[in-house]
């Protein structure tokens, strides 16, 4: 581009890239020479080009200040590592997806305040993680777009006086845009902090489902198995199996969070436009990144590897006082109006509680005492089965709506959406 | 929607929406009973409902939970202020194109860590910030399309039985999508953490702005002068303009931080679906709703209002070390690499100060003795002026630059971007 | 002491204080014509005091300056409030003890990763949270001790040219000691920031005995069942016991670590003295101030309420692998190494599992084969109440060792430590 | 301890501690061969033992599990840690004392809003740091405190069977107290926390140190320069020095909130005892520590060096608007009222502002028309100096006033409070 907008000579650029390709094989087959007492790794590659190709070397960098050169270097790291956990993300889904097939017919008791409340399809409930991540990949989507500018060209702060085709450059380095402003271009971190917020709710997500995981995993609930993978336990007590993966990933919650918030204190009452405090933008977030890389295919192993005690939850979900809504709709469906529909039940299962009863060993008679519609056969009400089929509705637990689920999520696959 | 599912009949739909439509008058005029013996607006309205129309009244939120409902009323509370936000935020913008017209001409120091380094159109400068909240805007928009699902029908966490359309009353109610997943639509709080992070973003943008505006009204820059209406001073000392509309507004970045991380924290592994904790969404939400909802105007009035001492700013770009990177640029044209130009610039510079010089002071002859280049006369390389006219590639600081940027700007406005 | 420094006359002091004392009555007894023109509670009792005196009443604010007043205020408040927090935390602390007192000898088991772990006395337990809270105590001192700093006198920021006797008024106001430096007198937040650093650490204490108790009021643990004054059903489900109180403790972490990090925020960067950005150091203090009066008695009388399950723990506790530890060190003490008596109890554990056996079942000879110590009688061994009984070292979960808890206890109290 | 317990023989403890002399000589010639497969440091010099004194290596750990011994190590490592931050601090508090007695006389403006209030001795402003250093290192003293309990007995979470002396073994590893409960011992981290809140308060202190250092190394304010050692210019503008150490020190106040707010994000709602998320303590920790070690140092050395311009300053206090406070008290004196007195001097500076006149302009027959005690000669009241000696009461910035914090200073040392 320098030589093309004649601000060097074609016979110069053309030494330059081919010192340049030569430093290139020279990082591949790991010969480079660095030296720490060069700052930072474009003085390296400078200094290295000169010792190639002689003082025409030292044009690389015309038009370029090392401000706009490092804002360079993070955009295409964060595109570039962005792309990849994007690919982690849509993993984790499908992993989501496999399972809720897998588990098809699953029950599970849906829980409120971690109190048993109705019935689901496990399907169902995996589902959820599915749609989470779902909007965490749009989140993902619009930070990278954030990132999606290309700085060269701003100088320290005000531009450049060569007439550098910026537009070329963007293109070349596979850029959709640049920076209109170029103080805007080296005093911007937006791309980073929507980033680490993206990925705050993502692991908020993610420690939403560790925490069941880990819940799931005790004696006392026993619904699942993690994979000894997964699990340390010690030498002595080989039936202790810690779900330490899952606990490490709710731990990060804190140190995601942490970056982020470390980073928006950084720049809060920064004046334009840059200021060395801004360095602190590293550590936090190439830390993230690692973080998400290497923890979603680890999670969507450590799910896919789990085994799943049916008998544990679905003996948690033959509680019949899990079936109180239905048996209150169908009373709102007999004219009962929804606040009365609500009192009655809580009476008869405030007296099923007293004589210690299900709900299914009541006989018609007593039934009737509550309401003469309820003398009928309320079997199907009390069935988890039935009652889940019954949820039909969009987005509902039953089987059908369920499945609905699935093709959309088929759907989202297969348009990349 | 519940006669046309011949959930209710349509006479009792009548009956509910006459009551309805009497209670919304009861509401705008003030006379409306409000008891808080009833838990929430939800059974107010139920109550009242069932005094007008009789026990069909109770018929009302047949379908519905309260954790469904109470979902809804945080979503649509969400998009009808993030209307309101969005349109603050594009009157900054607009405030800030309008200033930058207006200081068309007018010279500023650019810094980096605070030390002057080269001079800029002050235009220039303060369309930083316009390119800084059009990126907020894309953040609200996301945000906005997050909550854009509509809940109802989730029931308390497994859907419903009731035979509901739920896409006519997506429609009715505004929202151009719904939760696929009945667990998903009660458990999520994404929508206000994404607001949350958006809102962290901007006041950090508003700090930094703020912050400006602080030491420009110091008596030591002397660059701006804040209006009365926007400053407090002491009866006593009438000469004291205590800036405290910017100094609230950086110092807001404090509480809406806050109020991410509280959200964040609080959200930290839940499992799920609804959980106690999830109630204190709310406060830091509203109170940073509120605070944005205030502060866009004000700030936008107070920046409309300041008023801009040219000599100030120009006394302090008139220093001729500021133009050392095009001294630099000079001698790169003329065949010295982008190493050794800095390096003589540097020399030349070091010298001066030794001498107590500007650089403009120097004769052609002690010049040339640094680079014979530099015998050449170099007067245009050393006037502001000419040298903001310099860097004139897209996004620099030369008025041709700057004004692409105001076109783009008005591109922006006139398609709705 | 105006009017002891000779800085008013003795009888303007008679006439202010009289007027002072009415407009005490006036707040008493609800009396007090406050006028929100004017800007504070100093300015009205200024303005009062002026109607009542006449114009000697300005004299009263004589050698303050708002900042100081603002500061004293802020001070007094965290002082008294500071006292009730900490007889909250006493009162809880003291719940607790009479909890562990109770419930001596039940057992339950210990969790590690929430994995069944070792037997432990449900006392032990829950006394931890008495030595948590301990520490509390000392860390509320602390913050108390950093407010005990009177600073009236340090006028706006530079001191003040009348010959205050700051000693005196800081005695009058129960400070013991007083800001030797003007500027930090008006500067300083580091009270208030103690104090959140305190609840933050405070609020994690109780989130964490939150999640126990959560934890425990599950269908699958139910370890123990909250008084219905805690926890709320719904009409229609009243078997259902939503932990309400509990979750929105754990909940209140959001908001106290948000009022922390808000507060900080702010803080960071400012320079001397006095910024406006500082006033928003009220509202999440106050809060969290509000937030503690009212949750450390109510955390008490949910404990103190509720009834445990001593069936469904101990059931939990009669699992003998977790006795593991105390056979290795069974066998430790028969000359196995650490090492080796893990590798040997591991292999005994292992081969439980895979026969469904527990340890008891198995028989001398079988026990022999994985080492000869074994064939003796090691029932002891395997029975939870002799493992809880042998670890009697201080500080562990034998009953005599949990006793010293109890004095140790007792002396803190006693000795108002 | 063992052997005196007769939990190991003799013999057996002269051998294993020959072997760990043996392993502390290999570790400090750098011979010691680590081995990563074996899990951590404890792993590795129980193996080596053994590889040196055979089986009875393997009873090193007799009575102690990992997670008694990892918090052993981390409430070694911050005793030992905190003692040279501590000198740290104590350092920078004797740097500040230095200086502060160096440029005794020099004035410089005080600044409320960062608008010119009031004269203030240069010494008294930095003296400010002093006292806030003062209270942060009784909060690490505090934190030391809670860091002051030795683990070791806690074995897993229960205590151990072994009969250890605990108290043995804190006394010969420098405890003063221990755990008196084992479940607190393994699930404690307040020490961190509390360590992170003191380091938080304290970056927050040296962040607005570095705020006002930058801005007084602006060419505006011009107050001092930074030594060249602390600050980077470029090779081409040698004349800009920009202030890289105070701007880091500034931005690390994210990295440290970021790391508290990590740590009180990780324990949020964790369940007793151990979790392995506990793990995410270390980094953000161990990360504090070593930027303190650096930064107070460094700090220290960078106020050290700087050159202070007390022409720039005393111009920037030559402006007798600043002297309006000591008017009005002049006023007061004369039996004006406090609220008239402000109101008198105040229409006195809006005369002076439009005449475009300095206080002491003004000629006694005009000062009369305000008020008639101003006929008197009044330059004392406008001479800055004198202004500086009239506040002399306790904490003021008069000399004596500002002596007296010499002394209290001293005597802080000398007593080592």
């Amino acid at each position: 581009m320098l030589a093309e907008r004649n601000i060097i000579d074609q016979s110069e650029a053309v030494l330059i890239i081919e010192g340049l390709n030569e430093i290139r094989e020279e990082m591949l087959d790991g010969s480079f020479p660095f030296d720490l007492s060069f700052e930072d790794i474009h003085m390296n590659i400078e200094k290295r080009l000169i010792e190639k190709v002689g003082v025409v070397g030292g044009k690389l960098h015309t038009g370029r200040s090392r401000n706009d050169q490092v804002a360079l270097d993070m955009h295409l790291y964060m595109l570039e590592e962005g792309k990849s956990i994007m690919s982690g993300l849509e993993g984790l889904q499908r992993t989501i997806l496999n399972l809720a097939e897998r588990y098809k017919g699953f029950l599970i008791p849906g829980y409120t305040h971690m109190q048993r409340a109705q019935p689901l399809l496990f399907s169902h409930h995996l589902l959820t993680y599915f749609w989470m991540l779902q909007r965490d990949r749009q989140r993902l989507h619009g930070a990278l777009k954030c990132a999606d500018l290309m700085p060269l060209g701003a100088g320290a702060l005000a531009g450049t006086g060569f007439p550098l085709d910026r537009e070329k450059v963007a293109e070349e380095l596979g850029f959709s845009a640049l920076y209109e402003n170029s103080i805007d271009a080296v005093s911007d971190r937006d791309y980073i902090l929507e980033f680490l917020s993206f990925a705050s709710i993502l692991i908020m997500h993610l420690s939403r489902f560790s925490e069941e995981l880990i819940t799931w995993s005790t004696a006392e609930f026993g619904f699942i198995e993690l994979d000894d993978a997964y699990t340390t336990g010690s030498s002595m007590m080989p039936q202790k199996k810690n779900p330490d993966v899952a606990e490490l990933v709710r731990g990060k919650s804190g140190r995601i969070y942490g970056a982020l918030f470390a980073l928006l204190t950084v720049m809060k009452g920064l004046p334009l436009a840059y200021n060395k405090d801004m360095q602190e933008d590293k550590e936090g977030f190439f830390n993230t990144v690692d973080t998400l890389k290497i923890m979603l295919p680890l999670f969507a192993e450590m799910l896919e590897t789990m085994s799943v005690n049916r008998v544990r939850m679905e003996a948690a979900v033959d509680d019949d006082y899990l079936c109180a809504t239905d048996l209150a709709d169908y009373l709102v469906r007999r004219q009962v109006t929804f606040r009365d529909a609500h009192h009655i039940v809580g009476q008869i299962i405030a007296y099923c509680r007293e004589k210690n009863l299900r709900l299914r060993e009541l006989d018609d008679k007593t039934r009737s005492q509550f309401h003469p519609s309820l003398a009928d056969n309320i079997d199907a009400l009390l069935d988890p089965i039935k009652v889940i089929e019954a949820r039909k509705s969009r987005g509902g637990t039953a089987p059908e709506a369920v499945n609905r689920q699935f093709e959309l999520a088929r759907e989202i696959f297969n348009n990349k959406l």
